[in-house]
């Protein structure tokens, strides 16, 4: 078996500590059982790898999220990168024809695709292992998991199981009798008294089978030939489009914690720190806060909130009521404040724009010991660096100098630049110009060492 | 008369906002009938100016004060100025002892004693003009203002007058039985049956009165010599030192609205925006919103919530709960990140300590127009300026250059320097070194125009 770990979208129902760059799986709120602060992915990828499973996985995502799943996972996890973002179909149609035309998987093997943010117990990868011997033994297109529900929740998908046959014993997994997507509490109500499991969102499926669809539907089975095609294709579902058209599926029962933390209100409850960063909760009940900020936070007789800071901005909301802040969030438009990269971080320190409709973007840049920008110019600004920490190489339109706290770099408009970190580096750049985009950058690509061999002749 | 403004000490009970050198009265989070957003101190010198107060008006302060009064009232109002910070009775001492040592005002003129953060209407001043009368008409030694009070509060001073003596008509002013000093909840219920006004903090008196009791302590009654023992004065309130063992004392009734902003909770009653700078409140009930940050903060679902945010920190209380803030912030212990001064403000925008045990403090800097930042030199730091908006002239160690944005001025230790702005202009500053604090600036003591003369000869 192969297992996909589908790397999800951006969102905003983590906001502010969500973002168009950083997605949910990436916030280290959790804790390990060292007590070590822990991302949703981080958490996942160990226990795909205590399961004996980390060979065989696979992770499908989109270019933006390289870089911070490099730095938090490490750099030796095969990605499927996505030209551009779609949904679960498409990706999931995109790792499929990886395996097939570029790792040359067989047709027999089975798929299983699990995304990023399940939040399980280490049995749910015994599951996931029970799915192969599920999906041979009964002969069913597709294996899914399911849980019992917890309560007649409107926002899950709900999987009706036949009951099994007279004189049957099998254990492993039941036939699915159909699917239903949120239905009202009532219907919810019903669906449970039917024995029917919320579905976590687990698909497994022989490759074969994949391959089989896409060539139903016309679309390539070649790898090249279908990233060409990836921005045409519709953005929709895996459940969709796949999933409830399929002739025979089957279930396998999950019966410990399985939990969607979407939204505040549900991640909170697996936070058992209840302060994460600076700050002071005084005369408080169930109240978290969660400061990704210099600046302490103090919350003085709170009941149920979520306090959330990061140089986005600032929520503070009921808990019960963050599940409406998607809806909010559509009346603020923001350039993200913060972003990790493969080479580091940034952050935005400041944005005004001067008398002369000119912009200034001050940033705090931080490069990790030997690590680089990118050999680089801008079209539509200047920039101005002071090294504040560490030690460097920073080269300008062909000349190398070496660079530590107190220097201070002019970089005109369409100079080349680039810079290498020779232990952890820290610069603040103020940026002059228009369009202060992170898109105004002309990249020269180029390791460090073509730079350093290209420019030294 | 005069009429003696006494802006009062810093304090955390309206953090982030007030800090150790922003007090609440220069908050603008109230507003003036036109709809303007203006602070404690604009309102009340307004009503000195409707009053017709104004040119018998002294504001007694501290040197961390002047910067900030004067550029939200204006540089023609004549400043007392304490040495160092001590209480309400050396600071009324030394404004009596100017007005007369210095001022030469006539011992039988009334001076007049006046919180600053006094909220409110504008027939309070009729009652403080009344007070001349008053003191002459009685022959007391003191008047005082007070007001009816609202419920039994625990936290105001009480002045229980003695009932007008039969035949008696005197509708100006009653004398004073006695004094209680916040009573518990049932004593201030007696006091209430007693017909006890809530004590306003108004004071009038005599110049004789007020030099004659200085005679009496053996302090000094000549300004300079004062100034001069300033710092030894005992830290004491005029309440205690003065009110409680004067032996004659009337007071007048104001019946109007008297209010002391002096927490979150009082505060927010008379802010009729209930979200001032970036935001969102949504879903919720009696919730404030006062955010100075550049990003934005999004409340949710709350109930009789304060949210305050600035350079400084974020604040999010319960509002009755916010009159315990005092004891919360005893935990905190920061440098204030944001100050307004004569010649513009600053912002921290960011702090770190590098591999180096150097310290590295990024500012932002906005001088006003036509103003300059002293001629100066530090010990412990070198400093790098980016000049990010505006136009002026930058004098590094006798020679002179014209900047604009983009340019990029380099400080070493111990050069001195200086910075005018033509137009307004903003840079951003980052400071390396040690001991990063205001204090290590060593000015040398000279005009923008010395500064020219001198060194361009």
């Amino acid at each position: 078996m192969k297992l996909i770990l589908l790397s999800g979208g951006s969102g905003n129902r983590l906001w502010p500590l969500s973002n168009s760059s950083r997605s949910k799986q990436f916030l280290k709120v959790l804790r390990n059982k060292d007590k070590q602060v822990e991302s949703m992915v981080q958490r996942i990828w160990s226990q795909i790898k205590s399961s004996g499973l980390a060979d065989d996985t696979f992770i499908s995502t989109s270019s933006t999220q390289v870089d911070i799943l490099q730095s938090q996972i490490g750099s030796n996890i095969p990605l499927i990168v996505e030209p551009v973002r779609r949904d679960t179909f498409p990706a999931i149609a995109l790792a499929a024809v990886y395996l097939n035309s570029k790792m040359k998987v067989p047709l027999n093997e089975m798929i299983c695709v699990l995304p990023v943010d399940s939040f399980v117990e280490d049995s749910f990868f015994l599951r996931i292992k029970e799915m192969e011997t599920s999906l041979s033994q009964s002969g069913a297109d597709l294996a899914l998991i399911g849980t019992p529900p917890s309560y007649p929740s409107e926002k899950y998908g709900y999987i009706i199981p036949n009951e099994n046959k007279e004189g049957e014993t099998n254990n492993l997994f039941r036939t699915v009798k159909r699917f239903v997507e949120k239905p009202d509490e009532e219907l919810a109500k019903q669906l449970i008294q039917e024995n029917a499991l919320w579905n976590c969102g687990v698909f497994a499926f022989t490759l074969g089978y994949m391959t089989s669809i896409l060539k139903e539907k016309g679309m390539p089975i070649q790898y090249e030939e279908l990233v060409k095609q990836y921005d045409k294709l519709p953005m929709i579902s895996f459940d969709y489009e796949v999933v409830e058209n399929v002739n025979r599926a089957v279930v396998l029962s999950y019966n410990s914690s399985w939990k969607d933390l979407g939204t505040w209100n549900t991640l909170t409850e697996e936070m058992d720190l209840h302060l994460l960063g600076r700050g002071i909760i005084s005369n408080s009940i169930n109240t978290h806060i969660i400061n990704e900020l210099d600046i302490p936070v103090i919350a003085l007789g709170l009941l149920d909130i979520v306090v959330a800071c990061s140089p986005d901005g600032i929520l503070i909301s009921e808990k019960a009521m963050s599940s409406k802040l998607k809806d909010v969030m559509k009346n603020i438009k923001q350039r993200p404040m913060y972003e990790e990269r493969r080479w580091g971080s940034y952050k935005v320190l400041d944005y005004t724009v001067n008398e002369n409709k000119e912009e200034v973007l001050t940033k705090k840049i931080k490069v990790l010991s030997g690590k680089n920008l990118s050999y680089q110019f801008h079209q539509q600004r200047k920039e101005i660096w002071s090294i504040t920490a560490g030690e460097g190489i920073f080269v300008l339109d062909g000349n190398f100098v070496h660079v530590g706290p107190g220097d201070n770099l002019m970089i005109p408009f369409a100079s080349k630049h680039a810079i290498k970190a020779i232990t952890d580096l820290e610069f603040i750049e103020v940026q002059l110009g228009s369009n202060l985009i992170e898109e105004d950058i002309v990249r020269i690509f180029m390791t460090w060492e073509e730079i350093e061999q290209n420019l030294s002749n």
